[in-house]
């Protein structure tokens, strides 16, 4: 089975090699832009409702993948999944970003941890509701959250 | 641009209509697995640290969208990427659910809202301190979360 996925539109930063950018938007305060296909227009409606939303994209700079990284944030290999590395089998992306403005196709974004020219497939609204848990475990993280 | 996905796995849950699936994974206690392909089993190493983890998904039953609809939660339409309607351009789905255990290649989790047989895409760790946003103000939800 294979999933066809086209870009909607593309995120511009201003990050334009992989030692420069963020580690985590949560991490940035850099600001940037969303630009949307113009067909995509009317989907975009409402959303300036919503102070943060998801970004999905493509980490289009990463080819290839291994099942054992050491992540960015630790000295030891670890299970893929087990980290947010961005060369993997499907290598999608998600960051939540807060959205400053919207003017018609084009967001203006904060907390922007991609490189310049990202492809973007696909925007949801940040619903604390729907998004957040409480009383959670974060593995090898743990201590090196600490550091 | 194209960009080609296959699945990692598949998402087996006690859901096989779409009018009995959870509207959010917050709002289920239902639970499921989660079987990868064995090819992948090095990459779950380290993952049962973690409590909860992100399911990236296909929305396979989905065909087409429109840009404006009607959310489960709302009764006025609203612009396509100001909700979380599975019918997308690109229909990638994404839900936080509870990692209740693993056993090679299987996890059992809680809190699914999926279809059973949902196509995987990825899985990440759910670490606060990257995923959380506070001061968020939610748009149209705002007044559906009190109802």
């Amino acid at each position: 089975m294979q999933i066809i996925m086209q870009p909607i539109g593309v995120i511009h930063s201003p990050f334009t090699e992989k030692n420069q950018t963020p580690i985590q938007a949560s991490r940035s305060q850099a600001t940037g832009t969303v630009e949307i296909a113009p067909e995509f227009l009317d989907g975009l409606q409402d959303l300036e409702g919503f102070s943060h939303v998801f970004l999905l994209y493509v980490f289009h700079c990463s080819s290839g993948y291994s099942l054992r990284v050491k992540p960015f944030l630790d000295h030891k290999e670890r299970g893929l999944f087990a980290t947010r590395y961005p060369c993997r089998p499907n290598p999608i992306g998600i960051s939540v970003v807060r959205l400053l403005s919207r003017k018609e196709n084009i967001l203006t974004i904060e907390g922007v941890d991609v490189l310049d020219n990202t492809p973007l497939l696909d925007i949801k609204p940040y619903v604390p509701d729907f998004d957040v848990r409480r009383d959670v475990r974060v593995g090898w993280y743990e201590t090196r959250s600490k550091e």
